[in-house]
């Protein structure tokens, strides 16, 4: 992928660009072939192999045709009866789905990708800023609230804060969930029952459900009844992805601040920040870029609840549709925010030589407060005056 | 609390009113210094009770008096030592804690409240669900997707849908944690450390850590690490409150749609919706204002996100500041929808012939799908085609 | 008003307040009764004054009977019947008005008033701004691009930009529409002409246009065609209201940085500001509380846009519902920056003397440029590469 | 462009592509080096031309090293010095811009054509709307409001009312300024004036003022003072798009509506909406998706305010960086909606016989409120309760 409006899209490699999403779909139908010749609904001879049918060259061929019906599902499909190998599977192919199953489970497979990715920058982050714990737990600094200097706090306590954020937006990764949606033209199963019964199955509806739970095996999603119009599992993986770009601006916005020239505690790894007429600058770029995805992550997220509080129907009349791009974009956009945190955070420079100077040029400010609650207390030490520091 | 601009507000009775909210800082500031006598840090003459102290008439002298500070938390502290019983309660109050844990913690017990009042409604809004589902197991209904007619569902198939999304919220909204903010000017602890070293306390740190646990338990909240820059508590309770809106929001959809007078197939209970010249109309006044709030509640929802990540330093310089009106306006909304929503669901009527004569007079539309995708299918009833409809 | 949640909400006294809101919808059926004696469709005995019939200890009524038919233009309607003069008055009181003409009418109304106060405060601001621009012509600092030390700039020319961002804001609220509505239960006059025919109208129609006018007049708003279900007027309202946040947003921007106490070129104006601890303290409160305003305004400009889209039939079924406190909002709020802009750039005190030194200071990095880009520039002076600073 | 994310993407052609974008910056570079020349400022053998030079298949390099300095014009730059024809043009290429100047423009040229497109489009859409109101200026039809029949309108005026919105919307896009940017490194021209000076210019600020003007006229844009961190023309741009917007997603809201079976008043042109699975469908898909882009372009729009509002120093630190795809996006899905709009409005069918025998069976309760109004009126006749509809 090649963005020149998002610098660093790059890092997001493949990950829910339009190649990736239709093989997403591919997946899906061959899945669900496979899966109704498995339990005999259809005949073995149906069962051929998709993967190679349909490629990054039949994009722009598929995106013109997706408008006619509204989403590419159906062109999709069209070329894949084309292509296929067998008159079997071309009759076989996508019965007793809708194009809705098709779209969702590869928006879900794109975003399970998206996911584990996100999360392995996350754990590296994670040592990184243990790291940073660890080695800062006695490097006093100036304390700032409300942009003035408050009492003295170690950069070690900043960079524990950072890390419990991160901790916190870990975990509700963690608990995403990326259901399939199986269910046929309106969530019933109808047709694939039919299907079933019509192939001598002593238990249609029980055999329609194993095609099901075939289907989501294979594409590695979790088993969910139909959602058409219930877009929770949309909105819970847009919240878990601000989520932890939220933890990554706020990180962004600290190192912003004291990489400025004039208070110079934190800066940027060397070799970015370039300008195109100033030789001498090194624009702390990478903070610059995820402040930049965390701005407009939240306004991403609000899009997904939207839609999923605009559903009506069996299908909803548009709302849906304005899915797809934006769990798209919030997916790679976290993802290449993570990527910029990692290399920031593991490569950031503290010098505490410049906090401890500025810590005690405003030691008078910053030990303002125990000389007022603490009337008589008579330090002047600040270091004497970090409280539980160490402890939380 | 009386709001022409949102009608219904009245169902929110006081919870995250002005007067409950001022009532909360006062019980956090009654807490602490309860902890600390209780930990020997502050005199026994100290822990007078503050209950009564200020109320509702201090609202306007408050509020007017917060702007100078920039929060709530300083002249109420100001008034409190104004009216304390004794000398002792005068000089202690306060000591340790900064402004933003006051209001911090004051969020966390409204919002513990709302939570608690909201699932309260849920769990009578599963009820009525789970009831309808029972009932119209069979009513078969036509189901329409982009707004037309697909394939023939059950009433029984949508409410489960419905129930599906309302159970996924409920998950959400059972899962909110409302951790307490106890850490002092930069989150360090330091004063109340400070005041623990010289009361004598054998381990300060110790000492400090047990009046925070003292207040967090008192205050019925959660234990935390101080989070006046980690904004994830806020962010993720109003994703769970905006995920319980959708889910309303979504069903009201369908009461809208299905109560137009040309479909019929749902009403609301009678007695609301008059018109001010219209004397036969009944509107579906329900859904309208549910609605309402779901149009609303996914930008409150960014709101707190960009809060979260717009965080800086020890105390952010605006954004918690966005949080408060915020928190407390999705709180409000989401318990008045909940409240109309149980109504809804409780009272709504169900046109089951109406559903069956549409369905009739559109079976060919509706068996459509069999006809193409089993070719040799032969029915003509709907209810040969619901699929695993049951089983879902 | 006294509202907890938003410090300094008093600046914006009764503007958009219940009461306010109220008053404007008793103004709204008092012009239309005064219009429809005045075109002869009413008897005179009709025509008596509505004013004082309802009052502030009225709003906890009226809001909550409000919920009956969702909006507060039918209870208080109830009021006024039951208190009106003459039986008169009680039989065309409301006649041919629907209650969304009532309650768009007040809306229109409540922001013209906000409209007139922030326009006032915006040109104090234009006033204090040019005088700084006049002031610091000369006064050399440090330019800054992404955080870091760029090229000198002028104070005086950073506040050029400032005010030129204010000028486009004010001809933006200049340019503000605010209609009148009244058309009646769907837009056409239909009661409102058929009662002109009965009193014997020549001309029924245009009797009829004649009373909307006349109230349109009395009402100080703008004519205009009904626009129930097109809301263009509150959106861009909106888009006028979020504009002048914005810039007000950009400047206190500027504010903290430049008095972060490691740069300290700027600092608000004194007297605000104090810790509830540290009595050293005077945080910026007035850019952090505008600044507060600025990063909420955008989302209630997207909340009245959707608003506007979501409109539907001849009246919406939600989505007008949710413009009523998005716009008091906005404007209380607007109004509540404009107010403290107006305080911070009367009272900003401006420390040339920093940034002389700060720009001294970092000369090499601020003349990188032209040793760059004029490889053979001698310049060592600041004021020598100012280039069109003083044009501009 | 080929977006399988969004259906019908393809209309918007090349507009605000990536390439499309890149054109625009080096059309930018070319422009200020042929002022530069023109001027006297730079040497005559710098004026080469720089089209060609660069092309599509440089956007994959370009935007990979786009990160580096956070922005696309960096590396262009160096593109089009290894690659210009003469060392003076390698000399003099980029001489007094900074890159922002570069990327502002090429957004602003981006936008002016969209603008020019969309507003073709909305003059097209007037043209329908006005034969549609022609023509059923006595095609009765039930009001609704509410979701409910509320009292006789005609088709005529409800078209009138979407065509009074689309004019509201045409007069805000023409009002659209599309300012250049051209201020150097800090916005004051410094390197200009400096290198006006050096080639003996008797008016160095004139002269580089001038070169800013040829600029500007060549590029087609409209003048300005420097808006690096004034970015109230991209706020306002958005704005129009979204107001645009607005107006489609009401009118494909009525169509959804309307073109429900169970109601069947319009129709969408045929020949698209078919289903993957039930061939029997005939989808309103030009009005969902027009609603889709309809339910996402308030956000774009409040994204855009953010950027605004959050711009600092003399270039933004991120908030900036937000801007492009967020105008690009905003842009583009505009031209796609307005396209969709002109081929629904231009093929609507409007079922006349339909509305007529509905709001002939609803008679009673169309007629409701002029028997409560008006209580001795008689009329059966749904005609003649039309009102002013034709003068509106």
């Amino acid at each position: 992928m090649a963005d020149l409006f998002w610098p660093g899209d790059e890092r997001a490699a493949e990950v829910f660009s339009s190649a990736a999403f239709l093989d997403a779909m591919v997946r899906t139908e061959g899945a669900w072939l496979a899966a109704l010749v498995a339990a005999g609904v259809a005949p073995a001879a149906a069962g051929t192999d998709l993967t190679g049918l349909v490629g990054a060259d039949d994009i722009a061929g598929i995106s013109a045709a997706a408008e006619s019906g509204g989403n590419p599902a159906m062109p999709l499909l069209r070329l894949l009866r084309d292509r296929a190998a067998t008159s079997a599977t071309r009759e076989w192919l996508h019965r007793g789905l809708t194009s809705q199953d098709v779209v969702d489970c590869a928006l879900m497979a794109c975003a399970r990708e998206a996911i584990t990715r996100v999360s392995r920058e996350v754990d590296q982050q994670v040592t990184a800023l243990v790291q940073l714990v660890e080695e800062h737990r006695d490097t006093v600094m100036a304390g700032r609230t409300l942009t003035q200097h408050a009492v003295p706090i170690t950069f070690g306590l900043k960079a524990a804060l950072w890390l419990g954020g991160l901790l916190d937006a870990r975990e509700q990764l963690r608990g995403v969930r990326t259901p399939a949606q199986l269910g046929g033209a309106a969530g019933t199963l109808a047709a694939t029952v039919e299907l079933a019964r019509r192939s001598g199955a002593d238990d249609p509806v029980g055999t329609a459900l194993a095609v099901v739970a075939g289907t989501t095996t294979a594409l590695g999603l979790d088993e969910s009844r139909p959602w058409h119009t219930s877009r929770a599992p949309v909105a819970r993986l847009g919240d878990a992805l601000v989520g932890a770009c939220d933890v990554w601006g706020r990180i962004a916005n600290d190192v912003l601040v004291l990489s400025r020239p004039e208070i110079g505690e934190l800066a940027e790894p060397a070799g970015r920040g370039g300008s195109s007429t100033m030789p001498h600058k090194a624009n702390p770029v990478l903070a610059v870029l995820v402040r930049r995805a965390s701005l407009t992550a939240p306004m991403l997220g609000a899009q997904l609840h939207l839609a999923s509080t605009e559903a009506v129907d069996e299908r909803p009349d548009g709302s849906w549709h304005t899915e797809w791009t934006a769990v798209a974009a919030l997916s790679r956009r976290t993802l290449v925010a993570a990527s910029q945190m990692t290399e920031l955070v593991t490569g950031l420079h503290v010098d505490s030589g410049r906090m401890a100077a500025t810590a005690a040029a405003a030691t008078s400010s910053l030990l303002a407060e125990p000389r007022s609650v603490v009337p008589d207390a008579a330090t002047d030490d600040l270091s004497d005056y970090l409280g539980a520091t160490d402890e939380l």
